[in-house]
């Protein structure tokens, strides 16, 4: 496994990060199991107990909410992710809108109630530039848009210009992010908890899914509260439900509770089913505008049984996008299965709770059922390795820790068949191809699916797909990589495929 | 900022593994804030807090416990770095003596009372090989075993044998990690909580230290209840205390409080000050030997003020290890100071967490003393920017949250200095270049610190070396990079300073 880039002082989202992280050292430095750096005296009085939400506020940057941009970039990923997966869940064909209206400093003090005030004492701001100093900027800027017009006579492509790309250095710039579904939906009671409370979820299971550490739309609601300090707006109906949940919470990060403004049921009288979650934050989008879009196609892509409405709003028209990634095909995926644990991947701890959970008392039948591949001759063969204190009828709530270890080292040791995959659910190489046509119309195209790999227990099934050519798309080869239908997104040209791809088609 | 590896299923440490990601997105799946993957009827029922040591435990590779090698780096790091500081707190010029023992299975299981069982069904084993296929491959390592000896004796480098790289795939090892400081020691009372509740820890306050998210030692006890399911021993004693503790403890990983074994005071007739901290963890000497022997070497080089004994021991004699880096100065560079903070760094949860906290009660007090770089002077001129409804003697707790939003929108567009680092204690150019010299010998050694540098408000001093030739070093160039004492371990290669350096020297 490669951790060739454990950085010093690196931990999370900040690897590339010498600066973040250093500082990161200096944040958080305060939480350290051995808090030495404060006067011995009063250092009883001084410990205490951080909430998962304070953590994650203080450490954004582990659920990829590094700055404002990429916070825009992480909010609108999670909630669309999040979408699709609910929609799955029901095997109703995906249908998506995700909305990012910028919203302007004046317009977004005027949404909060506060007189948005002109500035007095220039001097103070940190873009003040001396009457010499604007002379100089306006002629460069005047040089700059002349060759611009040149250039876009030309048919080149036309940059920001420097100023605008400057801009929002301070100013800081705010963005409503709405993301409908037609999915699932949420049950009426449990929203506030789902979106107020940092590590709360659902009952343990592995299934295959998108999204990270189901902290998606929890960090996009802290985010708010740090960077606008507004609640999140939920809207969800469940299938057959005759009322549509209204919700509005911010959280309490100190106390990690919801902090409920608003929770109503309200008519349903369409017999609408989904989600609608909308939350604003300060984001970037001169910055991250284009990571924004390349994940949208790239989704488009691996999930063309999926539609998708991308659009982008602002005060400025010629700023403003509409994107519709239409569906090609109704050939749906089949809902990932639930699926049980493999025996080389489970850690002690995870047999101690599976032994709480079980409804199996004895230990063959725990074997047998608990895990894949352990069928009952095989776990017959085990019990007998096990040695003579262990029999097919141990009551598996009477082992002691050193049989529970016993047991655990011959499951490191002992060979079992990879699992089947049979849980997953890739997209098909007749999806990605499809996908891959409707969205570029290529001159070529080849896909490739791999058998399903294992990652220490934990199976997974990468597709990929080469194109060269097609309607505006960059000259050359355009590559595509998934696994378990998640973009592979980082380390762009490093991966085998890429470099396969580059080095035997000409 | 770089988040040009924000990678499709990446989140914390998996950036660099498409597997371990997807693996990820299922494992903890589980959690997602809208938990659409579990039949509706029952999804309330679902609905479960899970602590932070449980997440933590589920997410391991966010502090750096990807796999038992890696994980037997970052437990032996943190415990050096969190001796550093401890040391330093005191201004105590550090001693730290760090050991890793190896324990093979049959003697771990002697320790834990458990029965070494000889292998009878020999087909269950992952390595198990047909005889025909055991043939062969000892026809192959007898070949290998030949080229190895002519190699060694034309003076090549010698690999460890296929085999011996093949081992410990199936077979779990386990370790002894010791480390032990003349540091401040901790409070009797506090210990349990330091180790055993994450995300405990001490008051806020913002000062230069080492370590990430104030995880490190929990992390390593979490790893050792999942790996080995042995507690952690602490022995410490503060300065002019007549008394050691001595405390063992493991962690409930579902409530996240310490399950305490042993918690008591000794005599401490030497007057002996520090702590001692040993846990026992599998892990991987053989992939990680050289990140751990490299890494220990950077410490030695960017604190030359420091002395550690570092050993390896194992029953394989010619496996051990003892290597002294000696001190070689009694210059130290200052306890960082608490410092304050930058206006331009703080969030709109911070401003209100420092209203909370503040003893002035009027705005002026409160801009004047609780950021760095706001004089009297300033503060007025700000107070004057942010309009009508604030004066200078509005107390700080009536402010609402929208005049809360001018604050920090004024913040955030005003100019202040930069922090001006004098919090930060930078090893210094003369320890660098002592360290770099003492440890090895160059040839060339060239030294530079930055001047501090900010990243969002974090000051930083990032220190650099470079050297040529030296005893038992690589061939041309060594290149040490640090960031408040930091070793910046990761993209080597890709940075400034080497490409620089590469591309000016011959």
């Amino acid at each position: 496994m490669d951790d060739s880039s454990d950085g010093g002082a690196t931990a999370g989202g900040t690897k590339k990060k010498p600066s973040a992280a250093a500082a990161k050292g200096k944040a958080t430095g305060k939480g350290k199991a051995t808090s030495k750096a404060v006067p011995k005296a009063k250092e009883s009085s001084l410990l205490k107990q951080k909430s998962p939400a304070e953590f994650f506020a203080e450490n954004k940057n582990i659920a990829g909410f590094d700055n404002p941009g990429k916070s825009l970039y992480t909010t609108m990923r999670e909630l669309v992710e999040n979408a699709l997966d609910s929609a799955e869940s029901i095997s109703e064909l995906p249908d998506i809108e995700i909305t990012i209206e910028e919203i302007t400093k004046s317009k977004f003090n005027t949404m909060i109630g506060l007189v948005d005030r002109e500035r007095v004492d220039e001097a103070l701001y940190d873009d003040f530039e001396s009457s010499k100093a604007r002379e100089k900027r306006l002629a460069k800027e005047a040089r700059f848009q002349e060759t611009q017009a040149k250039n876009s006579a030309l048919g080149k492509k036309v940059k920001d210009t420097p100023a605008a790309r400057g801009k929002g250095r301070g100013e800081a710039s705010f963005f409503r992010v709405t993301c409908k579904d037609n999915g699932r939906g949420m049950p009426h009671e449990d929203i506030p908890n789902m979106f107020g409370r940092v590590l709360s979820g659902t009952k343990y299971g592995l299934r295959q899914t998108r999204g990270k550490f189901g902290l998606g739309a929890k960090m996009a609601l802290i985010w708010s509260k740090m960077s606008t300090g507004l609640p999140i707006d939920i809207k969800s109906s469940m299938k057959g439900q005759d009322y549509i949940t209204f919700c509005r919470l911010d959280i309490d990060i100190h106390k990690n509770v919801p902090h409920i403004h608003l929770h109503e049921k309200r008519e349903n009288n369409d017999h609408w089913h989904g989600a609608e979650i909308q939350v604003i934050i300060e984001g970037n989008w001169t910055t991250h505008r284009s990571r924004i879009l390349h994940y949208m196609r790239q989704m488009a892509v691996i999930t063309p049984y999926a539609q998708f409405l991308f659009r982008f709003l602002s005060d400025a028209a010629e700023k403003n996008l509409t994107i519709k990634f239409a569906r090609r095909t109704d050939v749906m995926p089949p809902v990932p299965l639930l699926t049980k644990h493999h025996p080389s991947a489970v850690d002690l701890l995870l047999i101690k709770r599976l032994i709480t959970d079980t409804t199996k008392p004895n230990l063959l039948q725990f074997l047998q059922h608990e895990f894949v591949n352990i069928s009952k001759a095989h776990a017959d063969r085990l019990i007998g390795e096990m040695g003579p204190d262990f029999s097919a009828k141990t009551t598996v709530n009477s082992l002691t820790s050193q049989q529970l270890v016993r047991i655990h080292q011959l499951f490191r040791q002992a060979k079992f068949d990879d699992p089947s995959g049979n849980c997953l659910s890739p997209a098909g190489e007749y999806n990605l191809r499809l996908g891959i046509i409707k969205e570029l119309h290529p001159d070529l195209v080849a896909t490739h699916a791999s058998s399903p790999q294992v990652f220490e227990g934990h199976p997974f099934i990468v597709e990929a797909g080469v194109s060269i050519g097609g309607k505006d798309v960059k000259q050359g080869l355009n590559i595509f990589r998934f696994a378990n239908r998640i973009p592979l997104l980082f380390e762009q040209g490093a991966d085998v495929i890429t470099r396969t791809a580059l080095k035997r088609i000409k």
